[in-house]
């Protein structure tokens, strides 16, 4: 049996590894991949000269540190975490079970997709899924926000104060009454195309322009710097339903210190309460998670 | 007036710091030194070859990353934060006062001193003030863990299941009788010495021992490879007292997102509920911080 199994290879998980490792603990790590959405890197059209933490310099560190150590690791996902004995049971989609006595959950989450042509295509050429890390780079420049919730507003609200011009498209008129959601409307860099929805992602090397269609039929395009989908978030926390208290996002509940409801369960990084899109964010959980986890091991070490 | 002014320049300082001019906040950031805790690095007189995450290296490159850039820094210490009509005022020693619509409150910690002949003198040449970080190198080799509390029970506990022997000096019998201290006294490589206390600590280039007495005025002498204060931690918390809700220790509560009670109030790192000596953890929760202190300010910038 081992003392603790990382489920997850972004940030949050890798770092819960190597924490486990210095602790001197028996750990295992199950991930489809390692480095997770920091292996995805937003190329645009135009040039990077403002200063951005480079969370992904710091997760490629802790990556080969990872990989001078000998260590358990799985390249699988995980189906199931249930209660077993005196631990738990983490089952993968093949069949197998393996027992661990503590488990760190750091799955993260998937984005919403448009699912309309050249979204693939132009993914991570001009197109992304999170907005907030590029802000910076957007000055002066013109974007397209694509969401229809919160996500969507807060992304615009933020562009909105860097950008030259924000188009938001898609927002439902809930979200538009809101106090942010009026203060948007009102802005003259804003246009609020309330009820639209994207119908194609265009462009050359980059994505250059996205085709809209209104809720009367209607339809335009509009060319921009950068293109951002902030629909909503799907946290990959289905192995634990049932186990644990999930919000009702599907966000696993974590306290300050990254415990779950259940002693012996703990979770970090994008797929907890605590989302933030942020390696360093994600970073700090995974260690914390694990911290946690060794002080549940201790007495019994 | 400043959007936010961040408090404090370790690790979780620096980074809500960073994270605010992405964020293109108008920020001050007010601290007596920048770096805090990592400032100090602990030299020992046995080689490094375990693998150890380089908190102090990423706080070097955010350092870096916030020296490349210009924004107000006083380096000062602030002695009060209290509220102020839309926002909150923080008054230094010499009785200024500075305007701010949020605060981040990032002043980690102080340790409480042994106050003996020798403990200057060997501090970080071979005697710290937390273990937790240096466990790994302490593989085969002799560490005195010098704590009263809960505090120097854990570390011990922790040394001894990597350090050919342990001995805690000083520890209650309150402590002693709690399962971790029971296990503890039973350990084989674990000498634990209830109601000793050091009266000097004595060495070359590095601390190579400690004077101790006992309760009954016995005196002996412990030679080892290292030596960890580990007793009381003292949140630098006073500035805050009666604003927001603390701890019984004087930690200030925070909740998953790194906010306290008092909306507009953000604390980071060490000198919260969530304390763990880690300089990942600390960047964590100044990048939290400082988002959560923008999600409260987005609907008025």
């Amino acid at each position: 049996m081992y003392d603790l199994v990382v489920v997850g290879g972004g940030p949050a998980g890798l770092t819960a590894t190597i924490y486990a490792l210095q602790k001197r603990l028996n750990v295992l790590l199950i991930s489809k991949d390692l480095g997770g959405q920091t292996n995805y890197h937003l190329e645009l059209p135009i040039p990077k000269d403002q200063p951005v933490v480079r969370g992904i310099e710091i997760v490629n560190r802790l990556r080969s540190e990872l990989e001078r150590l000998s260590f358990p690791h799985r390249l699988e996902a995980v189906e199931r975490v249930s209660r077993h004995a005196e631990g738990f049971a983490i089952k993968t989609p093949a069949g197998e079970v393996i027992q661990a006595r503590a488990v760190v959950i750091a799955t993260g989450v998937q984005h919403q997709r448009l699912n309309v042509p050249g979204e693939e295509e132009y993914l991570m050429r001009g197109l992304s899924y999170s907005a907030l890390s590029y802000a910076p780079l957007f000055v002066g420049k013109r974007v397209v926000i694509i969401g229809d919730g919160e996500r969507g507003l807060r992304s615009a609200a933020e562009m909105a104060l860097v950008a030259e011009h924000v188009y938001l498209v898609g927002p439902t008129s809930r979200v538009i009454g809101t106090p942010l959601g009026k203060k948007l409307k009102a802005a003259s860099n804003v246009t609020v195309l309330e009820g639209y929805w994207v119908t194609e992602v265009i462009g050359d090397t980059y994505a250059r322009r996205v085709a809209v269609r209104g809720p009367g039929g209607e339809s335009t395009v509009i060319d921009a710097d950068g293109f951002f989908v902030e629909m909503s978030l799907i946290p990959n926390s289905q192995m634990v339903v049932g186990l644990v208290d999930l919000e009702p996002q599907g966000n696993i509940k974590v306290d300050a210190r990254n415990r779950t409801n259940v002693p012996g369960v703990f979770a970090a990084g994008d797929v907890t309460s605590t989302y933030a899109g942020q390696v360093l964010v994600a970073i700090g959980g995974g260690a914390k998670a694990t911290l946690s986890a060794y002080e549940y091991l201790l007495p019994s070490l």
